[in-house]
């Protein structure tokens, strides 16, 4: 019998900071990132903030002939920039927009015009059936005043929830992307959690890399050090994320990032590092080893649903007031309209402009009042629509948590192995 | 041995056309609809324009010991109007909001400020996992010029990838809604030939209602009779669709409609009719009858993406054509803007105040031309998304056509039984 030796895939990650005309020697960069993809022959290669669909178009011709199957995600206004660059063939892919994404009107920023999504393609790697995510989640400005926490949070739980209920017959599953969140941060224990993915840094038999992992470092020519502070040695916000099936047991067996500058090129790939990982393919020995299979696993999963519905009621309250001051804008348009109204039929100096002018610095007012309106009330349904599908899952855990204290016995997702009514017979 | 006997399952499905202080007899229709879900005690009941929230408390209010478990979708500005009532807890929810969906100029048809989706519910049904699907699509104004085609066949093809991707796991699956589709419309082909999800009124043993099964028809007090032309006999847009599983196959045993006029009532329930199919559940003989599995199958699922293609870039090249008019409106209110700032400069009789209004008027046209031009460039955005997944199914399709007509041996889900190569093994 010959020796069994598992497969392995390669996966590569990197936030590729591809804002045409704005981010630095954008081109340049590209060509880096080509000629890396090109020599590295990585199995799959995810990319986020590929902006341009230019930049896409180049990066598929350099890397026809070692990655010829490709998919770019399209959606907002300069789209998701996301893209996936496969030496295997992919079968389907499916985008999902995250409800919440900032603000329009927080035009220096930027995020609400990029569509941030996650992406799924379905791969055949090897005849099994690869489910590979990408995706980018909204940026952190402050980490002491996060304005933008429970957008973060609720794109977390549409990320989880979207993996949950796509994944369910895959071989194996992959993520990849720039996170935006901590190690440690709720969304990416909420995400952990809830869907069994394991981090491949700290899965890793060896790690050749920045520090603890760090994916954006003050060493990197291009990083802005006023998002380190209070990190002076760097954070770790990219990550790939794995899980097996029933079928294949998934294993890391290394990690590497690059470490800022580039040997021989006068700077980096960008202003994130890359990640490498070798994922070692493995007959499931054990169909229980990929779950939540016990009552702690339960609880810790509840444990963080509820910290993570604190944020997301406090990110209602917040958009309530938002909303609030939006109805008093509307209203105070309204109001000053009245103004010019009044004028117009009393007998006083003012010329026919005048009122014109007034009528529409009130009306701009009203509009804009309104179409504050409109979003926070968007924003509002979404965080209730998210609080409510938490709650869902919340009750649900309790019940398997009753299961578990009662039988001892989980299932391997963490279910109680509860014996089903029979649905089909009954006695006469 | 004691007898087999199926346990059957009864849904309903009602666009309830509840527009608070626009659809007639509003409080009235919904007293109605409680009062029939009370006394017909369904397990499941689907609704759909469930505008107001208010509404939707009053009948969990009302149904809180028939229907204990209900779920009310929440997105875009006025909800997604979609609702669930279950005798059987709900699990988990997750919904997923169109990407196209009208759009919001178009003030008086306001389907862009409902957030149109695809609602999904898990719902344990004697110990059966069921994934029960709720959704509304575009309204179809005008079957002549219908200039929203194009939206309703991306909702078409996001509906079908959603149900695909996360019904995986189920062991039955139900969908209701109105799709406001005729049943050979292509967005309805492309939907069951895609899922397998089957039609409860072409499947029924027995049927009771409107001839055809029409759901919207004359003799309804409520219905509009333009939209009915040139069908003067009624038009069939609503739907139970269903689908077993390799452990629970479905048969429906009943479909009813009501027929306008409700008996000892003054008006009807709504301006559509409601549905009521009793589906019954059996233990699945032949894993492979839900299959779409043969030649002929994958043909004919390719020659529907062909066609929902076309569709797909007809709403490209006039998408495209309606961002080339909101550039040049863009466009002309900066040039225009010029005017007035030439006119500030100039010795001549103009006040401050008409120049300002003059800059206005200029500010208003460039300021909604760009926001047109930001509408529509997400509009592309989607429907290149939509033809590029298109286009993977299609290849993928062709890779199984070929595998078929080689092997002659599809698999249960219409893929060739190819031998996969062994992930796993290799000789030293």
């Amino acid at each position: 019998m010959p020796a069994e030796r598992p497969e392995t895939l390669r996966v590569f990650s990197l936030n590729c900071w591809g804002i045409r005309f704005f981010s630095q020697l954008c081109t340049q960069r590209y060509e880096m990132i080509g000629e890396l993809l090109g020599r590295e022959q990585h199995d799959i290669a995810l990319l986020q903030e590929v902006w341009s669909e230019k930049d896409f178009l180049f990066l598929k011709r350099k890397l026809s002939s070692s990655h010829p199957y490709t998919h770019y995600f399209k959606s907002g206004v300069f789209g998701s920039g996301l893209a996936v660059f496969s030496k295997h063939r992919i079968q389907d892919a499916l985008l999902y927009k995250y409800s919440l994404n900032g603000y329009p009107y927080m035009l220096h920023q930027g995020d609400w015009f990029g569509g941030k999504a996650v992406g799924l393609v379905i791969v055949d790697i090897f005849g099994l059936k690869a489910h590979v995510y990408v995706t980018h989640l909204h940026a952190e400005y402050s980490r002491a005043q996060d304005e933008y926490l429970p957008h973060r949070m609720v794109q977390s739980w549409e990320l989880l929830q979207f993996v949950r209920h796509t994944s369910c017959g895959a071989d194996l599953v992959v993520l990849g992307g720039d996170l935006n969140m901590h190690p440690q941060d709720l969304g990416n224990r909420l995400l952990r959690s809830h869907t069994g993915l394991r981090d491949c840094y700290t899965e890793t038999d060896t790690f050749d890399g920045c520090e603890d992992g760090h994916t954006l470092i003050a060493a990197n020519h291009f990083s802005k050090k006023q998002d380190l502070i209070p990190f002076e040695k760097g954070i770790r916000i990219d990550y790939i994320l794995m899980k097996g099936s029933q079928k294949v047991s998934m294993k890391c067996e290394s990690l590497s990032t690059t470490k800022g500058p580039v040997a021989d090129k006068p700077y980096p790939y960008s202003d994130h590092e890359a990640l490498t990982a070798e994922l070692a393919l493995l007959h499931s020995e054990d169909s229980r080893q990929h779950g939540s299979s016990n009552a702690l696993a339960v609880s810790e999963q509840m444990d963080v649903v509820a910290e993570a519905r604190a944020v997301v009621k406090e990110g209602l309250c917040q958009t309530e007031a938002l909303r609030d001051k939006a109805t008093y804008l509307m209203f105070s348009g309204l109001l000053l309209l009245l103004l010019p109204l009044a004028m117009a039929f009393l007998p006083c100096f003012c010329s026919f402009s005048t009122l014109g002018l007034l009528g529409a610095v009130c009306m701009s007012l009203l509009l804009s009042g309104a179409m504050l309106y409109l979003l926070f009330t968007t924003h509002i349904k979404v965080l209730k629509e998210t609080d409510d599908q938490m709650m869902l899952t919340s009750n649900d855990l309790q019940t398997k948590l009753t299961g578990c204290r009662l039988s001892g016995s989980p299932s391997s997702d963490g279910s109680p192995e509860l014996q089903p009514l029979s649905p089909f017979k009954r006695e006469e």
